[in-house]
């Protein structure tokens, strides 16, 4: 097997599951050609999680999850989504042949909601969910009820809810300790924290193999208007919290409960990681970089461990010749509407005649 | 060295290229699991070049057109486009700090736009470009002057204009040999050929390392609306042909003008390959059955090489025990209106409140 599923046996996964795949993993880490070098930090490297079959690493669980759907025989996949976590389980439930509800959060955008949509899946949402905490703790509690109705289990990607598919994203940290053993630091988004505990987690399973191995810092980066984690970890707090309402506009990272943030918090720091709390604006440049410097098309939650690093860099953090490992999460193409600034900067320039081209080359030299 | 660079000895590439990478190659090969099987025909297997970079088989070549133009120095990328070439050429040369130029072919899809405009390339079309053969022709002549005055070479994805780059595309037939050895038949997508020929090329070079490799066919597709090489291929005919005006619906395979295509298919019939034509519907039935039966969301290019296999099928020229492979060689967020049909017939719907959950869930039976 290629991919996540060659780790299968190291994980402490059901007997009987067979493996499902649409190709999900084995994702290329790329050192970063003017972002690292710029702030005189050479070893940035970018493992790029848009490359995965549906543009994020939540292919990494849908993939896990829909083959226990199919190990139990389930009828039909239930979950909630801010969106990439809803596409993915889309595409994998079409190939399994099984009915794919998704319960959406409010303002999910629009090109994940058209590959759920292309890929035949149920789309509910429902007002104030992942942005007021009351809603969505109401929300999970009735889904809780119609999942046990049906026979099926909710697809939640958190370890809290669903446990088999985020191993499937431990697999990040397989991958990064076999591609980059000599890692320092990790810069994590995090929503509900999912991410960077599956990405500690699969750590401590590399560790655990190979005892002699050198764990890297995990930092978790959040930005301000979902200060569930990062906050606290920065403080040296025991504990999560959970915020009234997620006022970040970063889609995916809009996430008010705690859900898996104790322990996320706590396995950042037992690898000696830090939090660090990011604005909107910093994460939409950190965007603008990847795209002009990098050559990297990401949607903003997946350059927010990007703005994490940079901050990692001005609070003297981390060190010249320190590696430093940024995970991009999902693909540009995600949430067209955050590029929109890039793009009309930008317009395509009409011309009605081939004569007119020496003219449009002339009048505009790379001086740009 | 990961993905294509891995081959970088085994081509005729110039002295002193240093390997330039965004990740790209090493696509997943996956099997289908309702398409094949539904035909009687297990063996029927996708490659997913929607998995690169910029999302799609073109980052093979931007990766070795860059890499060539930072070996001699230049100035600046110039290239022409109907979309995905110019999206990768804009990524790499971003990654490279080259001021990239890009002549688009008239109605470039929006997604392969945005990512052009996100990378901060400049660009430009004419009216009539790749559409009328005249209109083409004198752009592309128009267009070397050009290159020469500015001491670069024009970047277009065809054998006859960029060797370098097109040799990063042989490396699908390098991969293909190796991650399937035992293929029967290759299903190739062609606007002006170069794709298959340089799949020819790779599984040529392949057999020269290993004289006792079995080739496969590879077939060439088209959609009706640009039968410049199938049609002819299939009659028995010695050459392409160039059309007036390529009139398909299927963007980035809108190429009147004939470029590689007497090669291409010379190539194709060695191989013991035939040609393919399908109609623009054909074409997006089979992008349609591929997201909703294969998980897969491809943009209709992508889907071509698919519509011609089923038509082998049809044909009888694909046996049941035989193991065929499409190349899926672009993403679904490429070329968004194609796919606003799937997208209208299932709506998002917004509830009020969590109590309307199980009213949705209850009038939303599986039987879809």
């Amino acid at each position: 097997m290629k991919g996540i599923w060659k780790y299968q046996k190291w994980m402490d996964l059901p007997g009987g599951l067979l493996p499902f795949s649409l190709g999900e993993g084995a994702t290329p880490l790329i050192q970063t050609k003017n972002m690292g070098p710029s702030q005189g930090r050479s070893q940035l490297y970018l493992k790029l999680e848009t490359a995965n079959p549906s543009g994020s690493y939540k292919d990494r669980f849908a993939a896990f999850a829909i083959a226990d759907l199919l190990r139990k025989k389930s009828k039909r996949c239930l979950a909630t989504s801010s969106g990439n976590t809803g596409a993915a389980l889309a595409a994998y439930a079409a190939a399994a042949g099984l009915p794919c509800y998704i319960v959406l959060v409010e303002g999910a955008p629009e090109g994940k909601l058209a590959q759920m949509q292309a890929h035949g899946a149920h789309l509910v949402t429902v007002k104030g969910f992942g942005i007021n905490k009351e809603i969505s703790e109401s929300i999970f509690a009735k889904l809780a009820l119609l999942a046990s109705h049906y026979q099926t289990q909710i697809q939640v990607s958190a370890f809290r809810y669903s446990p088999v598919g985020m191993q499937g994203v431990q697999t990040i940290g397989f991958e990064l300790a076999e591609d980059l053993p000599e890692a320092d630091h990790v810069f994590v988004p995090a929503g509900g924290g999912g991410l960077a505990l599956a990405i500690c987690r699969g750590y401590q399973l590399w560790k655990h193999r190979q005892p002699e191995f050198k764990l890297p810092k995990i930092h978790c980066v959040q930005p301000e208007g979902n200060n569930t984690i990062a906050g606290n970890l920065r403080a040296g707090l025991e504990h999560a919290q959970a915020v009234e309402n997620a006022f970040t506009r970063v889609s995916g990272l809009q996430v008010a409960n705690v859900i898996d943030g104790d322990k996320t918090l706590q396995a950042c720091r037992l690898s000696g990681g830090n939090g660090y709390l990011v604005s909107d604006e910093e994460v939409f440049d950190a965007q603008q970089i990847l795209a002009k410097r990098e050559g990297v098309f990401a949607e903003p939650a997946g350059a927010v461990a990007v703005a994490g690093w940079k901050k990692s860099v001005e609070f003297g953090e981390v060190s010249p010749d320190e590696k430093a490992v940024c995970i991009v999460t999902g693909n540009g193409f995600k949430d067209p509407p955050s590029i929109a600034g890039m793009i009309a900067k930008n317009p395509l320039h009409f011309l009605e005649d081939v004569g007119e081209l020496e003219i449009y080359f002339n009048s505009n030299e790379p001086n740009q």
